[in-house]
């Protein structure tokens, strides 16, 4: 499966295939608001620690998270973001405003314009036309052989 | 872990409850791009007839497929978009825009806009700052008890 996606021409799939479980986007989402110890993390995320460090390794392996040691004795190393994993960030932050409006009930965190101080509304646009996907018609090319 | 998920505070764990696997998406991708029915799916994706029917059923559940009946005898079903389901291919569209940047090597198709024949470049905005997210700093707020 994997590897089928790997190989797609299709430029979904080949993301999903570095980034395509809820565990992985879970920890990119938590290395970016600052837990960087596999300790943090698997205490915020609540799963085993084998699952977490499967996630962590696909991760470092697929080039979105850099290892880095931060203590020798005994040898400790935390997580952060490499630009690829920074570039993800957005698509989690359009995920939240799919989940505020369509499972939105009870109690939420709500991200903030830190200079405005006003509720972030995510909205994904095409930044040539300047108009909201979605809202023009586009087409889906095959690659040429 | 989904139950964990669906309860959290965080709208991101909320929305990746409903769709955080590559098959669900890729499921979503499909009917966008007009497969509407099962064995249509099951070609294009290459997957096991069981785990195609989890995915749709789960899908169905969740709000983001309905499921109309096509034939009578036999009983046959085709799968279109809701609006919760519609309102994710933005997410998939920046997905696509993460993987040819970050896994752009070879053929891959291209989103183009149909009336000025232009690649799309696919950018997460703040609709309220109009800055592209991730250009100004935001605060994440947790919920008041």
């Amino acid at each position: 499966m994997a590897a089928r996606k790997e190989n797609s021409t299709c430029p979904v799939a080949r993301g999903l295939a570095c980034v395509g479980d809820a565990w992985s986007m879970l920890v990119l989402r938590d290395i970016d608001r600052g837990l960087a110890r596999f300790d943090q993390l698997s205490e915020s995320l609540g799963i085993a620690p084998n699952i977490l460090s499967r996630r962590l390794k696909g991760l470092v392996e697929a080039g979105l998270l850099d290892r880095q040691r931060y203590s020798e004795h005994p040898p400790r190393y935390e997580y952060v973001l490499t630009q690829a994993g920074r570039d993800f960030i957005p698509i989690l932050i359009a995920i939240g405003a799919w989940g505020r409006a369509h499972r939105g009930e009870g109690m939420l965190s709500r991200l903030v314009d830190r200079q405005s101080g006003l509720d972030v509304e995510p909205e994904l646009i095409d930044r040539v036309s300047g108009a909201p996907i979605g809202s023009r018609p586009l087409d889906l090319i095959a690659p040429e052989d």
